[in-house]
């Protein structure tokens, strides 16, 4: 189980004291990376968070940069190139880096050092075991450490209390997810709204599901930003997918769910707030519930890429053309 | 001129010393901070930037802001309702907080109080005095006060060596702007790609200009994010305009221009570096080239709105129905 592997990361770094703490990833490895970014922002008074693209953090070399630092990377299968030298580089600089990935013996173990958690896939693993679960985890025991609070236990009590919630979840929206996913096939252009630790599932549906497997153009738009400009696109039919999750900015997604209702007639709400999760602590629901739109989410995608006969793994360009 | 206003402004605060800075604005004025953000990023080492939606500012309402912390606000007319409640927020919080909009006497002001800095139209006012050039004079002081650096002289003196190059640029782009407008007329989606400071122009382009004031679907991308999932939308006639400055993150724009020109014929590059900027301090010309490309973009918007007979003031919702 990751929990081990969190716990002995965090044995070996006691008594460090950080004053930054840097997300840094690309594509669905950034996202899964958010809800922890959030957890951090919400609950530490001495780490500020900040998430980079991989590429964007050696490139900007932020000044405040060094010893005082600790540096999380995450790579599916630890081979993503710009991820593997954004952890040589935060190392020249003297951070603490702990590295992510589904697989041992990866380059991005090799660079990052002994600081290394071995997630479980998805598909297979529970909550807990999965990279969102070992994010939140490692970040639960990086606030402990510095804080002297109690957020990795009650963090790991969630994680598996919400596990059945999940598997629920995914059953009860099966009949919906189908039903949209017919309705959202020939769609052009599909926008997906939400905020909080949720944003994190508009931007990888859409930059990863419906980009990248599906070919489908894609806006993933802040659900407090909407307001200010993007809300004008949309018009009686625009296919809108909107996250509702129990975190401290639900108020921001209700409000662009009303506006919706209005104004759309292809609205898809995804609201983890249907589901009974009063066994979970209260401080963590919000951080969980993120959990199951991005399972009911995965769900949709597989049945749209059925609905399309577009397989989720053709690609024309990513590891097949040079760039 | 605002550098006066700025002047007084950090005379105010001279002494405090922050350990946030936090800057927290809704849509297109969150888009102008980004590029101060930029800056503080790259050169402050007590400084770690934050930027935020001014609904998400007060709903994940962040730990660890405080008495060490000083908060940015902009709005331009002064009454955008989240950034004056978000100022309100600030200042119970025990926060520093410094407004900034173009009128007097807005609900903005009086709720940040008397740390204010009224800033110029960018159709009329010199780069120094547009919110641009007033974002960045506040943040190189604000980090002057903190590190006794001297960037508030360097770069007031950049925004005033820029003025001329920004009128020079948006003359040699008149034809391709006028160009691309027409190309681009009937687009149903067009993509932008950019990073570091210049993502900020992606953004506003996509989220205020093309969505908000043209209705037309349009997908800001981070250059470094690009490769990692929406690479795939892209086919040989997709509508791609592509910001190029000067900063330290110009190589990702690179990457992105090199792999563009392969697989699509509607790419419209706005380059930064095509101009004569030999005359600006290098370690701010990436700072300024930022302003060159915000000039030519709306210079495209103006021109686009033209072909499409489709006002830059037409809105169906913003102001005219409840949200």
């Amino acid at each position: 189980m990751s929990l081990n592997d969190v716990r002995r990361v965090l044995q070996q770094i006691q008594g460090r004291k950080f004053s930054r703490i840097f997300f840094v990833s690309c594509g669905g490895s950034q996202a899964l990376m958010m809800p922890s970014k959030f957890f951090v922002d919400s609950v530490s008074t001495t780490l500020f968070p900040q998430h980079y693209n991989s590429n964007e953090f050696i490139y900007t070399n932020p000044k405040s940069l060094g010893t005082e630092s600790i540096v999380i990377l995450c790579s599916q299968e630890g081979a993503t190139p710009e991820t593997v030298k954004a952890a040589v580089f935060a190392k020249e600089k003297g951070a603490t880096v702990i590295t992510i990935a589904m697989v041992d013996g990866s380059p991005l173990q090799k660079s990052g050092g002994e600081l290394f958690v071995k997630y479980g896939h998805y598909e297979t693993a529970d909550a807990i075991d999965t990279s969102y679960g070992t994010m939140y985890l490692l970040s639960s025991g990086i606030v402990d450490n510095q804080e002297n609070t109690n957020h990795l236990e009650k963090m790991g009590e969630s994680l598996i209390r919400i596990q059945p919630v999940i598997q629920y979840a995914k059953q009860a929206f099966f009949a919906r997810v189908s039903d949209y996913a017919k309705r959202f096939k020939d769609a052009k252009v599909i926008y997906s709204l939400s905020s909080g630790s949720n944003y994190s599932q508009s931007y990888v549906l859409c930059n990863c599901y419906l980009m990248e497997m599906q070919w489908i153009n894609a806006i993933p738009i802040h659900a407090g930003e909407f307001f200010h400009g993007p809300f004008e696109i949309i018009e009686k039919d625009s296919p809108v997918i909107l996250f509702m999750g129990m975190d401290s900015c639900r108020a921001l997604e209700e409000r662009a769910v009303s506006f919706c209702k209005k104004y759309t007639d292809n609205l898809f709400v995804i609201d983890a707030s249907e589901f009974d999760v009063s066994g979970i602590d209260t401080e963590y629901v919000g951080y969980m519930t993120t959990l199951i739109l991005n399972n009911v989410s995965r769900l949709f995608c597989k049945k749209l890429s059925i609905e399309r006969e577009h397989s989720l793994d053709i690609r024309r360009y990513m590891h097949i053309v040079e760039y």
